[in-house]
């Protein structure tokens, strides 16, 4: 496939499309971990106040997957056409993504009926679940790099090249981030994954914009 | 960013199917807060019939998204174009339409197995989501009226002006119907939800229409 | 808007694309209603066997829905541009449209675990659902009729004439299907809802082609 | 239908998007059958690693979802038209696909809490919803290889013709891995199941690029 001229390549909407359906999903999925309380007649008021941690998580995955689409969003500004690694590295991406629901019901149930064992497992799952997101964007910005047929204009490759340390950050943060959760305390993992929603949002905005 | 062309703005297309996969997705999760009732042999019947609430809330929300979507539908008519602050004020609007299954769903279980206190809750939750949603509308009309790039035309400006106070009634018509739900009861609040809707059906047909 | 000019009134496009999501939903969310046994070690096999009106009931649903997709499909083809009205219209028929995995599955589980006063709840639910789904479509034909600047070609107009005696005959079939199966036998409602799927499969491939 | 011009016939547009709808709500629906953990306080984590099966099956059903969605879509970028027939078809295609959430979660529940017999059963189920996939894909080849008033370019043609094979190897693949799994061991079945995935997504890597 490395020879096809760029013209012989499938375009790049169907991808678009068949991505957003998947983040439309997964963040509209994430609304059905928060489960109602089927409490006593008289306990609903109590039932959805204790309920707290399951909407702490739904706005913590919501603007995390958010955020992960808007990026999607700037990063396929750039890319005209698609290839089968290409296909392949998104549907990494969108696996990944699609597995956020579970970490975040379960982070919500540990701090809503668990243990301080309980919390610590589910920040590592967390931290796991999402340590693999960003490790499953790490294919793509090399590659796009390489394959200037994909993109719309050339200069593209080194926005591409500039956002190739993003994912590293990522994995190292929730490395430490899951170290840190298990050995010291589950809410300094939980700082970390608030810390590093605003820097995926923070990040993405900055270099996108420096080099339209 | 505020000094991009309007031409290297990227087109709005994607963030509009993406918002109809979200109302698609939610709109049809409705239909799994309708539990599926679990009788013994022979009660099939009157639990069907017992669950009514279930089906009045699915009719409610239903027509609710619906509105919301129109009005989305009709809002998005007037934009060309996109930039970062747009789509997260877009994901606001998604990701608080996104939690409505949920209150739907504890207001029918409510009605239908709770007693006074627990309506009460029911309708106060109720109110806070569609109050969220409301309030998440309302940075979109002022920043639309400021930023003419992306609009298809610079006519529009002055109808999103107008639009500008329906978000605002409706957070006020909201904090009314949790008030008059819990201190005076429940089904004040439900009649205030039902005429919200009509209102923002009626109110969308109306500005939107003399407009164009 | 009666008085706006075709050029004016918004192209069909976002109305096609979010039906085909929620359409796409519904087909999917049926798959859901097949529940997952959960058996003694030892016993899955006889589970699944013992599931087998969850899958018939899958089979049906999906097949219907389907048919329904097809129609939807073959008349938006006759469509190009879209109002208030119509969107309304449409809300309707993917409103009914969503129902469907509620009313597929309650009659699974009652021929699966129910005695015969059940499976006479159920088909009675079911041709309650399928029969308001009929109803939707009635105002559609006579609207689009009326509206040729809704249309791609005025020729259009009388396919929609032709078009609009079927959801009577839906809407009529279900009454008889549901007294059919609480008075008679359920079985003879099952019999009047696979004919329906076939008649609406049957139907829609002639007239629509007659007149392309 | 036979007699119609290619220029008559819909776009297949409506229908790619549709796919993706489904494909990407397939490959979401997949997360929701690793059910969450409900543990005493204090045993979350040793939940978690008790249910590795629940994430295997997960990540074999969304390789196997992912790459069937990799062929649709590069069987698609021959289609330039569709028709009632080639929709029917694809229906099929879809509705054996959106089963797939279900064979996947039997699977992991059998292995995780079920005995050998149980997970003989589940290996028999995916098998024949495997098959069932692969069956439905047996129609498309041999009906876009005579109708080429659907493909954009008659050259296609000869590439469905090499294309009519797969499904077949497919449907023997399962019949036999069924029969392995039943009567020698399910893990035997499973190295087929993981094998298939591999299959398909080689061969049609290979067939594809050397026809474009």
């Amino acid at each position: 496939m490395t020879d096809n001229a760029a013209s012989e390549l499938p375009d790049a909407d169907r991808v678009v499309i068949f991505s957003d359906g998947v983040f439309a999903i997964v963040i509209t999925l994430l609304v059905i971990e928060i489960h109602r309380p089927d409490p006593c007649p008289g306990g609903l008021a109590a039932a959805l106040v204790h309920g707290w941690p399951s909407y702490a998580a739904f706005v913590l995955a919501f603007v995390y997957v958010g955020v992960i689409w808007l990026n999607h969003h700037g990063i396929f500004q750039h890319i005209g056409r698609t290839d089968r690694t290409l296909n392949s590295i998104n549907l990494g991406i969108l696996g990944t993504s699609a597995l956020m629901p579970f970490p975040a019901g379960v982070l919500a149930a540990a701090f809503q009926s668990g243990n301080l064992d309980d919390q610590r497992a589910a920040v590592v799952l967390y931290a796991a679940v999402a340590g693999l997101m960003s490790a499953a964007w790490l294919p793509l910005f090399p590659y796009l790099e390489r394959r200037s047929a994909l993109l719309r204009s050339p200069r593209s490759a080194g926005y591409f090249h500039r956002q190739a340390t993003r994912p590293m950050i990522g994995v190292t943060a929730y490395i430490g981030a899951a170290a840190a959760g298990w050995f010291i305390a589950p809410l300094l993992a939980i700082i970390i994954f608030v810390a590093m929603i605003f820097y995926h949002a923070w990040t993405s905005e900055g270099s996108g914009d420096l080099d339209r």
